[in-house]
């Protein structure tokens, strides 16, 4: 992890890699996010975390980011205004709407190696986006893809490759 | 309803429209969505159907059309390109990019008047985007910004004009 990162960015990270690793030991895919809210005492505050649920719930929708805004819960506006979304694999688009949606003004990305999803559209929109290139995201992620690639394939909508 | 909708059309936003009507009953948001395939004999089926759950769930993510995508299940990629989506409001920027992830080839929309949601961006990506502008689902949605305006913006990100 590069020295750079703040307190917040280390918890944030650190937070979405260990929701992450547990998707992978429950068998399923390891991506995990979650928000940290910067309250007005300066010191970060973990709103909420979630990994993606495919397998465990077979859901269609729970990927790493819409996991743990759902855990999150219902917030006013102005709170995701105030907090930064952190996950371990760049977004796809349907996590990149909702970030769009709740108008979070900072990404933070574990590793974009493996998959690239909506940063373009995020920037475009005034959204930070902050990639760290984390060696265990990117390792966590590569193993998965390995092992069971049609399942991954499945969690963007796409046929997995002969 | 315009009197050139198809058949698969008409039970689509049918669909669609009961479930949002489903939702208001329970005094939640009145936005319901539904997937329907073209299968090999050219019946139409629902796939699965769903409606907004902020009030029911406490959910920040369970928007209409999320909600029957998480409800459907599991699907392989060619099953949503072989299907439309109906959704009884413009769909917001989160529930574009779950269309736009998992390809469908087509939306149908109820209404566009109390909300304009992701459409261009649809379009712009090769989505067939169908606005019927249906009256009970725009009376439907009016009601309930008039009711509890709160809610609404709520879940649209945003701060209640005051």
């Amino acid at each position: 992890m590069p020295a750079q990162l703040s307190e917040a960015d280390r918890l944030g990270l650190e937070t979405a890699y260990l929701e992450a690793k547990r998707g992978y030991e429950e068998g399923g895919i390891p991506i995990g996010s979650c928000l940290v809210h910067h309250g007005e005492s300066g010191k970060p505050k973990v709103l909420g975390k979630g990994c993606n649920m495919r397998v465990q719930k077979e859901s269609a929708t729970l990927h790493g980011e819409i996991s743990a805004l759902e855990n999150t819960g219902r917030l006013k506006a102005g709170v995701y205004r105030g907090s930064t979304i952190y996950t371990t694999l760049s977004p796809c688009i349907m996590c990149t709407g909702a970030i769009l949606l709740y108008r979070f003004p900072r990404v933070v990305i574990g590793e974009n190696r493996n998959y690239v999803g909506g940063e373009e559209l995020l920037k475009k929109n005034g959204v930070e986006v902050v990639v760290v290139d984390d060696e265990r995201c990117k390792e966590l992620m590569e193993r998965f893809i390995r092992e069971k690639p049609e399942i991954w394939y499945e969690d963007i909508g796409e046929e997995t490759p002969k």
